[in-house]
């Protein structure tokens, strides 16, 4: 049974990546190199039609996988033990759901920013004051999606003023100095 | 065993609508009046703490889900028969992220619409030209969500020309005399 996960430097690989090395999930690393175009060679079509990384392939079922979401809901479906019920899996899907498409869209399409942006950074601010954990009372991959697109902010919006929201500013804060995040993202 | 639908009209429940609809999944209606700001009320925000539409509640489990997309991946995988395995359960998941992430990131980015979407749909089409379906045999939750996206271009973009992409021209075509499609969306 071998896992080979298809990336390459800033890509959205980090998040798969940095999830695995939490978890201790193992896999081959495959580095798909964008500026010699290998994500558009016929044998990379075929993991992946659209051309995108990262990518996912289990050589225990033949599964071929793309969007860093997916692979990530895969990966803590099948290759740990945080998903007990349909209940969880359900909510675990939410959170990365919310990360890749309302918290991405809120971050990065300009007119939604000013009207969106807040709005969530409050109502994320509340709850992580009330919860450590998104899901139950562990960190899964409902964490790793949020906190790995939380962890854009000072990177994509230095000058951004994140004072209202202490919760995230902390929690941003142990991202940054957790010691898998910190190799992943080369800081 | 009872599940409430919480959405209002121009929000994306049409998407869980429909896939209800096509499943023969009965539920119960929940219109939320934005304009009366209902959705920001304490009893919804316990349901979606970030007020925002569709939620849906399962009475079997207690569970509050809110993403358009997590609700049609939950009620595929608990709902209908068509998740038989992790394999499949992953491959409709991709396709959900892909549409509710890469592909609205394509459509709604204005930076991103000139780049991303003909590579997008230059690959879509030459899927659907090879498949009908994009996981397994039969309409899934993957169809829905992918669908109903391409089913807001014309909506959206009434002057983008799609001629070069003649199989999501029929299968937004299918898409729009679908009758449960029409009655959802009002046309």
């Amino acid at each position: 049974m071998t896992l080979y996960l298809y990336g390459g430097p800033k890509t959205r690989a980090s998040m798969p990546k940095w999830y695995a090395a939490e978890k201790g999930i193992s896999y081959n690393y495959v580095n798909v190199d964008l500026a010699a175009r290998q994500n558009l060679a016929p044998s990379y079509l075929e993991v992946n039609p659209f051309g995108k990384l990262p990518a996912l392939k289990d050589d225990s079922n033949g599964l071929m996988l793309f969007e860093s979401g997916a692979i990530l809901q895969y990966l803590s479906e099948n290759y740990t033990n945080e998903v007990k019920d349909p209940a969880t899996r359900a909510s675990i899907s939410q959170w990365i759901l919310f990360a890749n498409s309302t918290l991405a869209i809120a971050l990065f399409v300009p007119s939604n920013k000013e009207r969106e942006f807040p709005r969530l950074m409050a109502t994320l601010n509340d709850l992580y004051s009330k919860k450590k954990f998104l899901v139950g009372d562990c960190w899964t991959a409902a964490d790793c999606a949020v906190n790995a697109y939380l962890g854009y902010l000072p990177i994509f919006y230095p000058n951004e003023d994140l004072s209202a929201y202490p919760e995230i500013q902390s929690l941003n804060q142990r991202t940054r100095s957790n010691q898998n995040y910190r190799q992943i993202m080369g800081l």
